[in-house]
């Protein structure tokens, strides 16, 4: 079987985030994504609580890939926004669909 | 990069017990959660089978309320119900928003 | 606590193929799935993009049924679909649950 080690990046967030954190995933590196409705409360303590409508958004990356989506959702989304992050270690098949050509830069 | 290592807790189980399971999971030293609605069939051999509307409840937590959730599962849910209960371990960002302060005693 | 290590298999797929997804699951040796209505998009460079409706099945399954089911769907889907498919490793509570008799053949 044909099988690689890869990050899979999960994030729950408020609904009206769901867009713009895709559109990121993407111009970062991810090659997919997935996104569903959930509903749910982030941490307590976060400094906007929340409990409308929500999104789970997943993503599986190479470990390059990972950090640099990790490194920019802590910088443009955890100060302002209640959203939780969490990255785990999967075994993907097909693994060469989930790298990429080199991320597009943005001006 | 902020991160800790927190243990995923993922549970499958009849919507009609939803909000019992997340009034015991914050109770016990969660600070949050994600829900959404699923269908599936729980495991063969479990007591009641039942093929109803469902829900997925994810909530991430230090090792040690973990231990105490699971161990509440095990003896409050697992016997009567067709609950499908797994854990694992991620890495988080913010991992300070996932410990909340000690868990509210009940009487 | 009665826990043990098993095989977290989640399938992401065009919503089309759900119902033969599961029953193959099932004919291999899973004794239980949940399947959730996502949306997404499957990886650059597949053979069919798509952006229709989708779905997100798990299954947790024992190491040997992983493999049966994980080079199945690499055989039976993989080459004509825009499947996605990803493995972990999760504890369970009440694993006994997740071995059900030897999968039934079919001719």
């Amino acid at each position: 079987m044909n099988t690689a080690s890869m990050k899979l990046i999960t994030i729950f967030a408020e609904h009206v985030l769901k867009d713009r954190l895709i559109s990121d995933l993407l111009r970062l590196g991810a090659t997919g994504y997935s996104a569903g409705d959930v509903e749910g409360v982030g941490n307590r303590g976060t400094p906007i609580a929340w409990q409308g409508p929500n999104v789970r958004i997943e993503t599986i990356v190479p470990p390059a890939v990972a950090d640099r989506i990790l490194a920019a959702l802590e910088n443009d989304y955890l100060r302002d926004y209640a959203v939780v992050v969490w990255v785990g270690t999967v075994e993907v098949l097909r693994p060469e669909k989930f790298s990429g050509p080199t991320p597009r830069r943005t001006p």
